[in-house]
């Protein structure tokens, strides 16, 4: 079988990521990924000996690209010529400029959560709704909140039905080493509700979502909690037995180390994972409990890479290359490791 | 009517803010404090030319105290035979071993919530149950965070009635300047549930409540998010009122700049309230929404002062002064100026 | 005879503290302070029942303020019709356009140091170059950073005479509840020089001065490091001596508490002082050593308030209040309580 | 030629790091590492399927460590028996009883800084001192701190001569997801001299240092400026000369990006480092200027990382691999692809 060709525009903190991401799965390959500038991860990408070809993403660039003393392979236009499809992740708004390129290419992309909802077809998830973005040209993500929390009320739906959730995101406020974003000894909020539930419910229209948000001065993953009212009753230890079977929630205790966001990240780092990238969510064992009949639980989100592995189904549904969530998720894990 | 004599142990972040409080009530009489080291609390009491007389509180005190510079006005045993009632706000432990000393001076005391709760005949709080603390002779507070949000859950008790309660408390890990307490890049969890929720049912036994805790590298105020399922429908409206209505809830607003815990440390600077110290707890109005028919909402503990008034009420309840608490907290707000 | 009629534009973080500094001097009277919005700064002297008088500072704010309840006592024109002197604390290059409002109404005035440098007709500083701003009608004070070294600096300089100073500034990256300005994890550099001991150099011609500033995710205060290389021999204890004849530097010791900048914030915030200003630099007493014959110490730096004192030098020498720079020192000294 | 079999006590931060730089050195074996605990760092070496060897660290561990389901290939004993060298990266105090049975096994160890300076015949730089630590049996290396700038220091001292040297060191408080140490809102200074300047002095005797230290609240690495006092007069621009051809130190420039600590650490992972592991210091370009005829600059230290090739290099030296320093590093700086 030949191997669906994939583009990456933007190799920025998720552009770096989807890379590697599409790198790995057997039955795709990555072309090249394009950006304009010598920033810290294009220059990476030239003392690493350019394992990616790495085209200019706009007139000009490649220039300004070889002043800097990095390879590029060709312009944007070749890069598109040579894909099957196109992962965006360029800065949010320059998405819907590159859409018009993509309708002129007669190509499909997949879209990143910060990326206006104008811009897709279907917001997908490749657990909540693969179904709805199978063959569809331009999906999108959800941000990277959504993506790991409807991962774990998805699980809870498809055992327990899920009616409603109440969420607080307690959130980093920016990425390891960004200047641009910061907030000092203050912990941020945002009026109700926050966009992440009011996405969940676009995904997953027939559960109830509201919940608040909370900026914090750190930068190494959410932590949210989560209040959700079940269908019927459970217990917590059904409950983590159902998050325990799931590929992309990872398990942890407490009372093993993992008592911090940064103790998962620290632990991707000793597992050798590229950058201490985590592609699961953390779901802290001892944190399961029940408010009345709800239950109530804290999980992890690795914010820079917790996306790839849905945007790597979401090539899948684009392309038909599954029919199916099931299969196309397995597969996805597979070639993961997950 | 002749004032109630008080006396404070430990003149620490806590007992500060006793001294004032107790000073600014009409009916009560400070009339000393009592520590045991010239830390930077007692320095500055001595560069401020001693508004509070100063006794030592252990053997040997007194020397080191003096040798610092500080003047002292006795030993602890000349303090408790001219008090009516104690308020202990010694570091956790201590309380315990100061209580043999009010026992053996026959007179009653009030302690903080770090305080273990054998110490105390009751856990009290001034509005959740004021009666339960009359005539007492030794009082517990519970800690600021259950201090401040047992405010809120009671007066939607009293007005709605409140089945259940989930809770989420954004902590802030040390007080500004501590530097023996510390976190930094990241959010350490606790598990299911958080001693606060326990606490509060120990005052609202008829109340079930859970919740998490996860700490976070800030210092000025906590922020708890509350998901609190009524006893019947409500509306944000109906629930914005009944905060606005309670004189130790301030309501503010997200747009006006209130934003953060520390725009409300801010706010309190910016009135010139000693310290930056806030009595109030901060209900962000924006945050009032509905899940389901639980209603959601955060609030702002300011750490250091939020305990204050309940403390005074409970001096009010140990030594009758008052035998409803309607009475009692409308005294204790009156002279505090809420 | 009489006093000094001064007014203060922009009520913010430096505008609230230069209000409060004029209306303690018993040889001037505060006015008034003009700002446009109902800030929280704004809003708290509403709440203290306007113990200042607001004016309108452009056209349209009076109807915003009174919008909000905000008492509003004139416009822009009226407060400059009242006054002798004007403080212009607006935020920066706001400045420069309220001159020409100043020069309209023939009135001085004092800018701070995030004002361009071509507002004013000197850089000023009350302990530096007291004499160059004597009569003049447009002086600038230097960044919180500069206006507190040149005390250290110049108090050697005039006992031992300084030759050269390399300078570290390790910065507090934002005030205290600034959600504008941030910085997670994450030490930041500027190259050499800084902008300070430029300013430094405007100031005292005679002495080579460079540095280094890293920005920290802290709010309380700057700390900065100086390796002062002097004219002659001297001692520890010769600068440690130099340091504590100073009114406007506090030597403290690490032993003592006094081991963070924070620490110097909470010690202020005890004393009682509004806000927990400190007017005088901190200087770390078992920080002062020799490398070789420079010495070298660290002193810290309250953003907020350290300016206030010279800024009121600058009015009695923009007013020829006193013409020699010892007197007018004195003089706001002892009404500062320093 | 046989290679040298290394044996590691102590897998956490630094242990693990060690072991990886050995097993890189084409001229040594890794034997094995030991502990004691199922620590985050032990258990995924388990995940990753134990590429190295683990042995238990101490009587009753291998059953701690086998109930945690780690695989445990023997007792400490048996690692000593296999090794011609140990490194020691026991937790501080550890080392001095691991070396009584170093010395009975009849075998060298390399101690890390945190190790009291008497478990050593020798202070250990790779560069500054090679020939002093050849034939030695017990070696210790000095901080992450020292080391690092002793190879600034050094490098200027060949080229240029140095005189003297002020260091002021802006320390991370806590590696990150430490939870054991903090620090929020607060610079926390040290009184002069720090201990890391009276290091640099035991190893280059010749040379006058003293320096000030402040922690603050990040993880990811030091940062360090210095104003060197050489014996001739230099130039920016020699100076900057002299570090770009030293393999273990990276001169970066601000106005690329590199412009914090963080950018550094973020970088090593955009490199794929294991862990964002980075050996070489950190030079920032803009820093480096005059101060009269002394050099002052800012350096990088990735407190992690940085001591692995000087810990290499003083197995060589222990074991007499090499008898002159320049061979040794660099044999240590091509096995690490310096």
């Amino acid at each position: 079988m030949s191997k669906v060709k994939v583009g990456v525009a933007g190799y920025g903190a998720i552009g770096q990521r989807l890379a590697d991401g599409v790198a790995a799965q057997d039955d795709m390959e990555l072309v090249g990924v394009a950006d304009v500038a010598p920033t810290l991860a294009v220059k990476a990408l030239a003392e690493r000996g350019m394992p990616y070809d790495l085209y200019a993403a706009m007139p000009g660039a490649e220039e300004t690209l070889e002043a800097a003393g990095i390879p590029v392979s060709g312009d944007f236009d070749d890069l598109l010529s040579k894909v099957d499809i196109m992962l965006d992740s360029a800065p949010g708004g320059i998405g819907a400029k590159n859409k018009v390129k993509y309708e002129a290419a007669g190509i499909p992309a997949i879209f990143q959560g910060g990326e206006s909802a104008e811009v897709a077809d279907v917001f997908f998830h490749g657990y909540a709704n693969y179904e709805e973005g199978v063959g569809k040209d331009y999906l999108k993500l959800t941000s990277c909140n959504t993506t790991g929390f409807v991962r774990a009320v998805d699980a809870l739906d498809r055992e327990i039905g899920v009616e409603k959730v109440a969420i607080t995101i307690i959130r980093r406020v920016a990425d390891p080493g960004d200047t641009h974003r910061g907030l000092v000894d203050s912990l941020q909020l945002e009026g109700i509700p926050n966009h992440q539930c009011v996405d969940l419910m676009a995904i997953m229209p027939h559960i109830d979502a509201t919940g608040l948000l909370v900026h914090t001065p750190v930068t190494h993953g959410h932590i949210i909690t989560l209040v959700v009212t079940p269908k019927r009753d459970t217990t917590p230890e059904e409950v983590i037995e159902i998050f325990k079977a799931h590929p992309r929630i990872r398990v942890v205790r407490i009372d093993e180390g993992f008592d911090t966001n940064t103790s998962l990240f620290n632990y991707a780092r000793f597992l050798g994972h590229p950058r201490g990238d985590m592609y699961e969510i953390g779901l802290f064992e001892e944190t399961v409990g029940m408010s009345g009949k709800d239950i109530m639980f804290a999980i992890n989100i690795p914010q820079e890479s917790v996306t790839i592995p849905e945007t790597v189904d979401a090539i899948r549904a684009a392309l038909s290359m599954q029919t199916e969530g099931a299969e196309a998720v397995a597969a996805t894990n597979e070639y993961l490791g997950m």
